[in-house]
């Protein structure tokens, strides 16, 4: 393994397990891949691309959601699907992470999508398992969630044309954001000039800034002349605790509403990686409204996954 | 959309939600569908009708058995299913029910099969997704479960030749019943003479009879000359409240035995939608004896769910 | 049906049930088959031969790995995989085994793969279900279970080449073990000369000698030159009972280690069914070494069951 453990000796890629490190050509292959199976529309339902292949979703972590991106995806390029709910499985039967692995590799399996709820995780399973399988992070803790980032970059590019020229604000909590953290290595690894964090001190981490972004603590002032705004889920479990006095409260403060949105250029999209919490982190009105994009976001996220897959796929061989 | 929120403006079948209000046309094109697949015998095992299509199993309430089915139905016109305990997800998340079905309708749904607790949800679906987006009722509350209605009918075809000379009863709890009020519906649109109910008072709405049902609330009289019985399940639940006395004492008014079945004619057919309370509203001499078609009614719920689906994805063009 | 519940009039098999009885033919034209599989490598990724059969995964115990391993073999052969967690579906519904076992029949059913706590499930089943539908066991109560019995042998086979000439040891709880009892049938029907049963009296059943065992409670004199050491999986239950005084001492008198495993011949290998609990029934050391093929049993588990899948599948012609 190189020592980009993404990477093989021929900078191919191998697994797909963080933003930070992958070169900006490898994000640019995933998001042209990901545009032409968008563009061949109903020829991209089925392709042959995996057929014979075994694809498992192992969740340590319950998500419905993603689950189904991935299933979806992977079944579109004709690959066998094993969904795994590993925690109501052999963990409750003492085996280790990795002899779950193991024998999962055993019954040949060809890709590991894995979602986890320690960061690492994915890199300890990409790091152990045999020459010729893949690892896919589907969100590992706090830290990353990369092909939330690229469909991310693909909607962004898809709406904007180029990265070069734009101001983008991601809003809110980006210190528990594993989301948040692989959107900033992409767009400055894309070289997107000037990328905005947007929070109240508590759910921004102290040393954001040596990340190349700019940090606001007034939403008002942030959102200004900016083309993107993504706003981060605020997780249930961070309202209950000391970090945040109310729901209302932070809805006052970093909630989008149309007003604070008027704020950004009048062509700004607004996206939000789901589920939105409506009244928290985001207005209806901003939601459903004329600049969002957040189904768009949905529908682009099963091209670049099935880009994803398609390309570790080939760069078996 | 036309009036009837079921067709098109041409007519055509875009969503099953319910047998009220559904033509006679319709019922019988997908019950002569059916007959199709059926005689097709094992070269309906595997059709492309759906290939590269996605059904979505939406169901917010358990029910292993019926999402059977609609995945077998699917599999076997080369559907990708995709099956999704709704409950158990994004539901806990705080996300509205419309937001789940936006974000699924953004991955390319074609097809939603949905189960739901509350009268009307699939409806709501159905106003609510994008055309060429297809829906499903398998099951809504206390209103309607039109697939249920659909395989009876067939059943009731293949084992009578024709609807219009026939007598039918309904026995059990119709009040709670979606399976009763779409049988109705369906039994009445396809000019069945007469139709009864039979059940205590307790478990009988008020005014079922402008339905254009016959009320009995003695078995032994409603069974009379009867060319159908049609047994409903007994909901545990309702056991324990105060609308019925005790099991052993319904089992006596209202379970159906060999010696009430004689009342009825003598080649009458049995059938219940299943899982029975053997011993509660069907004495098991009667659940498997000579007149009982409660395992054909479940390979023809393949066959009607097949056409129902195929149907549907047809008139997608 | 014949003699013996697993073979029709000619002979031929038709459910899979136990290895007791089952002639040696039959077993080595499973291992054939399975090798066959393995030999052909990627070719044997999707092969037509279960195309438009639907196989049920009947699991009324939950496992996950088990019930996956079925779900690839089939999959790689092109059937429909439905899977069923029955314990949370129909029977809370009060539903007996065999009104669903008739229910899913009459969706078609082309073949059962059944897991029950109880002995006999599956041979139930078997006895039920109409001819032309299949039953494989995968694992009932303590009694049996065949496929884990051979892959076993499949696996000795592959490392060992020939049964005729060797010893074979099963160390643990040979009482409460389906898989050691599926074992012993299969090494004696295979003609292993010398097979020996190595626990405590406490875990070995009384008349344990009747199956042609050798029994010994000293592992150190019981692996004395054995090619083949089969290790247990001790139940975490077992722990907690008055059958065994701690882990510590169960690992210090029954658990592999390197020195343990020096008093077997130099090329031994070391098989588990998997759970493994290292540092209980097994050493890290050991488990992970050169003389264990446990993975191995893995890969080619799926091999043995596509075999048993395949041979059912045809022998309904």
């Amino acid at each position: 393994m190189s020592a980009n453990p993404q990477l093989d000796r021929q900078g191919r890629l191998q697994h797909l397990l963080t933003i930070d490190g992958l070169p900006a050509a490898i994000i640019l292959q995933i998001l042209d891949r990901a545009r032409a199976f968008h563009t061949a529309g109903a020829d991209s339902r089925k392709l042959p691309i995996m057929a014979g292949q075994s694809v498992f979703n192992l969740f340590f972590e319950a998500s419905t959601r993603t689950r189904t991106t991935f299933e979806i995806a992977a079944k579109r390029l004709s690959a066998d699907v094993i969904n795994l709910n590993v925690a109501a499985s052999s963990q409750s039967k003492g085996e280790t992470l990795l002899d779950t692995v193991d024998n999962l590799s055993a019954m040949h399996a060809d890709m590991f999508v894995v979602r986890h709820a320690e960061s690492g995780a994915a890199h300890m399973i990409a790091r152990h398992v045999a020459p010729g399988i893949h690892v896919v992070n589907a969100g590992d803790g706090r830290h990353a969630h990369p092909t939330q980032a690229l469909l991310d970059m693909y909607t962004i590019r898809h709406f904007k044309g180029a990265f070069e020229n734009l101001r983008v604000a991601i809003v809110g909590d980006v210190t528990h954001s594993r989301v948040a953290r692989s959107q900033i290595h992409a767009l400055t690894t894309l070289k997107v000039p000037e990328v905005r964090v947007i929070g109240p001190k508590t759910l921004l981490p102290r040393d954001v800034e040596t990340l190349g972004v700019h940090v606001y603590h007034d939403m008002r002032e942030g959102l200004r002349d900016v083309d993107v705004v993504i706003m981060l889920r605020l997780q249930n479990e961070r309202m209950q605790g000391a970090l945040l006095p109310s729901r209302e409260e932070y809805f006052k403060y970093y909630g989008l509403t149309p007003e604070k949105l008027a704020l950004a250029r009048p062509d700004a999209i607004v996206m939000h990686p789901g589920p939105m919490n409506r009244g928290v982190e985001i207005d209806s009105a901003v939601a459903d409204g004329a600049q969002s994009v957040i189904l768009s976001q949905v529908t682009f996220g099963i091209f670049v996954r099935m880009a994803a897959m398609a390309t570790l796929a080939e760069n078996t061989r």
